[in-house]
Formats: C-alpha cells, structure tokens, sequence
C-alpha cells in the first residue's frame, strides 16, 4: 500500500465517529449492521459508508452487513487504540481541568501522568488524584517520565514556551487547545482545537442561511 | 452564483485562520501582503491561497499583493461578523466556564446573554458578571429574549433534551461540546466540537508515524 495515498485525512477524521457508534452497537449487543442501517443512525450515506470501509479490508459481506466486532477492533487497531498513551495537561484552567476530567479518555486508553500550572493558587490543588505540578518543575519531569502526548491549555501567549520545552524533551505528538498555530519541528504532531475557528464556521453557516433563506 | 456549490465547506474552515492572522496583520500595522509572504505565516501554500481568496472576489493585484484591510473586512462579512449574535451556554461545567470566559467570543460580537445548569452549587454563582439559573427556567428565559446560539456543555445523556428546548424556542444554531450527535430539524444548524474525535485522529497519526517512521 502507498503510504503517502493509503488513507486521505477526510477518512481518518471520520473513523472516531464510526467507532463512537460501533461501540454503542457493542454495548446494545448489536452484532451484525448492514451499511443502510449504520448509515440511519451515523448520518453518513451508505455509499459513503461503504466506501470508506473498503479503504481497510472486507469487512462487509453482501446481503450479510458487518461484523460489528470484527469492524470495531480493526477501527480501534487503525487510530492507534491497541496501546495506551502517557500524558501531561500544562494548564490547570477550565480548559485544562475539563480535558482531565474527561473520564472517556482514560477508558481509550490515554493515561494522565501530569498537570502543571504556573498559578500558585492552582499549584497543589487536586484535580482526579493528581496534584498540580508547578511548571517550572516540567523539564525535570519529562526527563523522568517517558510521555507521549502534550496537552497545552495555556493562553495563547504562552503556548509556543510550553511546545519549545515539549519537543525539546522528545514528546511527538501536540494537543493544543491554545488559540494560536505553533512553530515544531516536522516529526512532530500538532492536532489543534481551535474553538474560535468552530463557533466562526457555526457563524458563517447561520449568516449563510439567513442570506439565502428567504430566496 | 450557485448557492449548492458557491464555496466549499473546506473553504469555509480555513476562513476563521486568514480572518485571525489578517487581524494580527492589522494590528501590526501592515497594509500589505504577498500571497508568498502570507503562505509563510499561515502556513498554507501560496496557489492555495490565492484559489481560496478567488472565491470571493478580486483581492490580490499581481505584484502588489493582498489589501490586508479590504480582505479582513471581506473576510469577516463573509463569515457573518459584521452583526453581533446572542448566545446562551447550558452547563456551568468546566467546558461551560471556558466558552463563557473566552473574551475573544465578545470581541468578535458573540454577546453571552445566560447560563444555565442544573446544579444547586452552580446556580447563583457569577461567571463573568453573568448570574448561572436554574436550567428550568431556561424554556421561559428563551421565551423573553431573543437567542441566536445555543451553546450546549452539559454531559453526553442530557444533550438531546436541551437541544429540543433550543428547537422548540425558535434557535436555529447549536454549537454542541457533548460528545453526541443531536437529531434536529433540517433548518437548524449544528457545529459539534468532538473533543475525542480530535483526540482519536491524533493517536492516528501518532500511531501511523510509529508505524510507517522506521522503514
């Protein structure tokens, strides 16, 4: 398979959904979907569906559906799932304090070794067991730790400092939830929430609406 | 202009990114830009840009480069930001407190008119100036004031019920933190911020780098 074609990024932005909704399959014991019905209840065309799925094997058999399980797993394979990930939150705020305790996370397999502030009045207090760390103590602790994704909930301001000591330290992969585009090398991942970008889309698409409603 | 295809959603999801960095432009005084000069902030490519920009109009003057002020504004009408729009949040939750605490929504003329939640230790708390009610007031506040966003941070299994008060009471776009998918009339626009499903595309990515870096 060609790496630089094998799966376009539109397809891969869609598999969390697919394994958000094969999941709750699971738990109604659902066993067997045809792409129709995964389609009612995803939203996604069946032909979207279909296609989609066939960039990672066969998993559909005519007339039969999916294999939920079998489809499930190999989505979880595909996303990195079959293995747990160590990380570290700097910033301690609403941000930051609503990512820890997203308790989701833990059960897909993304373990929080770290938080780090640098406000006093948030250095030690608890937030799920773990204290708050100052962040002038997040070198040493990254050396000590082996940790695989960075969790940046700081102002803007102050995110390119924490992604400097970051990729510094070695870690690869970048969740940055600061409003801003950070400078790292190429090996290393950025996946941004840039919650501004979401609410001017949802603004952009309301206006849209109103401008060519009422044609 | 064809309504079905005048610009791409894609489009449409880098316009908030031109929109932030022109505004930096302007506050930096800088009247003018080269598309090669903006590709290398932004970090889109310069054919990219100047196609983008096409879409809506004549901007750029070969050799001159982009009128940064005209293309902001340009911009900014574009995405619907030369009216303001009401909001409500529901749920004074951590994610609740972030979008209320985020300055930046005001300045961009987002006015947050209430919070709600169900929670007795919430209710009566001030978030910004702003009193946090009791959540069934919510269908009687909607009632008297007119909303334009309804903003929904409440968990997973009490998003659907908020969702059909904001449709019931005429608000025709939901900006959605719960990580769900809301069944809504057609006319009613959704804008999901999944955070796992960013999260699921960064162990993806990390995952595939692990995998496919050491060939």
């Amino acid at each position: 398979m060609n790496k630089k074609t094998m799966i376009s990024m539109a397809v891969i932005r869609r598999l969390p959904k697919y394994q958000r909704y094969l999941g709750e399959l699971l738990n109604n014991d659902i066993t067997r979907i045809s792409s129709k019905e995964l389609s009612e209840r995803i939203g996604f065309t069946a032909s979207q569906i279909r296609q989609d799925l066939n960039c990672f094997g066969d998993f559909g058999q005519q007339g039969y559906g999916y294999n939920v399980r079998e489809l499930y797993d190999e989505i979880s394979k595909i996303l990195g799932l079959t293995r747990t990930y160590t990380t570290v939150i700097i910033g301690a705020g609403n941000i930051g304090q609503a990512v820890a305790n997203y308790s989701k996370f833990e059960k897909l397999g993304f373990e929080l070794k770290g938080i780090f502030d640098k406000n006093p009045k948030l250095i030690g207090i608890k937030i799920r067991d773990i204290e708050v760390k100052d962040v002038d103590e997040l070198s040493d602790f990254l050396e000590r730790n082996k940790i695989d994704i960075g969790i940046i909930c700081v102002p803007r301001t102050q995110a390119q400092v924490i992604a400097d000591i970051f990729v510094k330290s070695g870690i690869k992969a970048i969740w940055n939830f600061a409003p801003t585009d950070l400078n790292v090398p190429e090996d290393v991942i950025v996946e941004n929430v840039h919650l501004s970008e979401s609410l001017l889309t949802l603004s952009y698409r309301l206006n849209e609406a109103k401008l060519f409603g009422e044609e």
